[in-house]
C-alpha cells in the first residue's frame, strides 16, 4: 500500500459506524472527507514524523485529524453565507447535496472528529506528546489561525488590501494548518524544539508558496483542470498576489520560498527526499 | 470569589488577546461566551472533580472547554439555515449582531478554542488524564453525540415522532455534553471506572430531566422569564415530551429521574451536597 492509500484507508476507518438516526450526517461527513484532494497535510504529518525518527503509525491519527479540519473548513467555506460555491473539486459542494443545515453540522462534526481521532490511541508513554499535538492543532485551526484567516478574507472582499494584510490572511488561512501538520509530525516523534522550529519554517514557506501558486493558477489554469471557475477571485474583486505583484514577480517568489523550504530541511539528519519532492511538486504543479 | 465568578473570569481569560485584523471574530466569540447562562456544565466538571478528590483548578480548563462547546452549538443552532432564532437569552443572537458569516466562524473558532483550552496546562503528570478527557469531550460533542442529536432534531421537524426517537435525540443533543462534563470531572481527578460510570448515569438522568423540564417550561413559562417565544417548539410542529405524554406525566418523570440522579451520587465518598442541590434546582426551576 502506498502512503496515500494508507491515509485514505485510515480516514475512512474513523467515520462512525452506521446509525439509523444519524446516517445522513455520517454520509455528509464521508462525502467530503473521501472526495479526494492531494492529502498534502496528512503527508506532511507522516513525513515529518518519519524524518524525526518516529513511527508513522503513531502519527496517522494526527494525519487524519488535520485532513478532517481541512475538510470541515472547505465545507463551511462553500456555504451560501460564506463563498457560496456550488462546486468543490469538480463535485457538487456538500450543501448542494445534503442541504445547508446538514452541511453546517457535518463541518462541526468533522472538527470534533479530528480531536477524537487525534486522541484515539493514548498510552502512558505517548500521552504528553498527544496532548501537545492536540494543543498545536487547536491553536492553528482556531481564531488565531485558520478561522482568523477566513475572517480577514471575508473582511477584505471588495477592498483594495495591501500585501501585508494579504500575507497575514494567508499565513493564517492556509499557512496555519500546514505549519501545524509539520510541527505535529515532529511532536509525535518526540523531536527537540530546534527541529520543530525548522519544521514550522518549512511549513510557513511552502504554505505561502502554495497560496501564491494558487493565485497564479487561478488566473492561468483551465477550468476543468482546477474544478472551479477560472478567475473567481478576480470576479469577487479580491486582492491577490497576482493582482498586487503581477505574475512574473509571483513566479519568482514561489521559487525563492521553495528554495528556503528546502534549506529548512537541511537541519534534519534523516532522509528528507520525499519532503523535498513535495515542496518542489507544489511549486511546479499545473492544477 | 464564588465558583460561578471563577468560571466567568476563567472563560474570559481564554479569549485571545486583541488583534487588529481579527478583532471582530474575537468580539463575536466573547459576545456569546459571556452572555450568561447558568454555567451548569462547567459546574458539573468542577464539582465532580472535587467530589473525586481532585483540585478544581486542574478541572477549570475543561469546565471552560465544555461551556465553549455549548456556546458554539447555540450560535450555530440560531443560524438562519438552522432554527433561525433572532434572540438568545433575551439578547439578539450572534448572527443578528455580527452577521451570518462571522457567527458561523465564531462558532467554529469556539469549538477549536475548547480543545486548545483543554490542553492549555499539560504536565507529564496530568497528560494522560488530559488526553483522555479531550477524547471524551470530542466524542460527546461530535457526530455520535451533540451534533448527531441536532441532526435527529432537524429530521424530526414537522413529523410525528415517537418517544424512543425523542429520547435518542435528547440523549445526544443535550444529554451528551452534560454526561461529558460529569465524566471529565472524574477523569481529571483520576477517579476509577466505577465512579466515572456513576457520574455518567447522573449526567444521563439530570440531562433527560432537564430536557423534559424545558419542554414543560416552554409551554407554561412567560416569555420574558425564558427569553424566547413561549411555545416555539409547538409552532414548529415538533414533538415534545409534553405533546407526547402530557404535562402531568412529564412532571412525574422529572421527579423520578432526579431521584435516580441523587442515588447515583451515593456511591461517592465525598461531599456531594452541591451536586444534590444542583440536580434538585434543575428539576424545580421556573425558567
Amino acid at each position: 500500500m502506498t502512503l496515500n492509500e494508507k491515509i485514505e484507508k485510515a480516514l475512512k476507518s474513523y467515520i462512525p459506524p452506521e446509525n439509523v438516526y444519524v446516517q445522513k450526517l455520517y454520509d455528509a461527513m464521508e462525502y467530503s472527507l473521501v472526495a479526494g484532494g492531494k492529502r498534502i497535510r496528512p503527508l506532511l504529518v507522516l513525513e515529518f514524523c518519519r524524518l524525526c525518527g518516529g513511527d508513522i503509525e503513531d502519527a496517522m491519527p494526527f494525519a487524519c485529524a488535520v485532513e478532517m479540519i481541512h475538510t470541515y473548513s472547505l465545507i463551511h467555506d462553500d456555504l451560501p453565507c460564506m463563498d457560496n460555491d456550488d462546486y468543490r473539486r469538480g463535485k457538487p459542494s456538500n450543501h448542494k447535496v445534503f442541504g445547508e443545515d446538514i452541511a453546517l453540522l457535518a463541518g462541526d462534526a468533522l472538527q470534533a472528529l479530528a480531536f477524537k481521532t487525534a486522541t484515539s490511541h493514548i498510552t502512558d508513554k505517548n500521552a504528553s506528546r498527544v496532548a501537545r499535538a492536540v494543543n498545536n492543532l487547536a491553536y492553528y485551526c482556531g481564531a488565531e489561525g485558520m478561522v482568523g484567516g477566513q475572517v480577514i478574507d471575508l473582511e477584505s472582499e471588495g477592498k483594495n488590501v495591501g500585501i501585508e494584510r494579504l500575507r497575514e490572511m494567508d499565513r493564517k488561512k492556509t499557512g496555519a494548518i500546514i505549519k501545524s501538520a509539520c510541527e505535529m509530525g515532529c511532536i509525535i516523534a518526540g523531536a527537540d524544539e530546534n527541529k520543530i522550529e525548522n519544521a514550522r519554517c518549512f511549513g510557513e514557506n511552502i504554505g505561502l508558496a502554495f497560496q501564491i501558486k494558487d493565485d497564479i493558477l487561478d488566473v492561468t489554469a483551465e477550468q476543468e483542470k482546477l474544478g472551479k471557475p477560472v478567475g473567481s477571485d478576480l470576479e469577487n474583486e479580491k486582492s491577490t498576489y497576482v493582482s498586487l505583484l503581477g505574475i512574473e514577480k509571483c513566479s519568482e517568489l514561489v521559487q525563492s520560498l521553495t528554495q528556503e523550504a528546502l534549506k529548512n530541511l537541511e537541519s534534519f539528519d534523516g532522509d528528507s527526499e520525499t519532503l523535498r519532492k513535495l515542496a518542489l511538486s507544489l511549486a511546479e504543479r499545473e492544477y
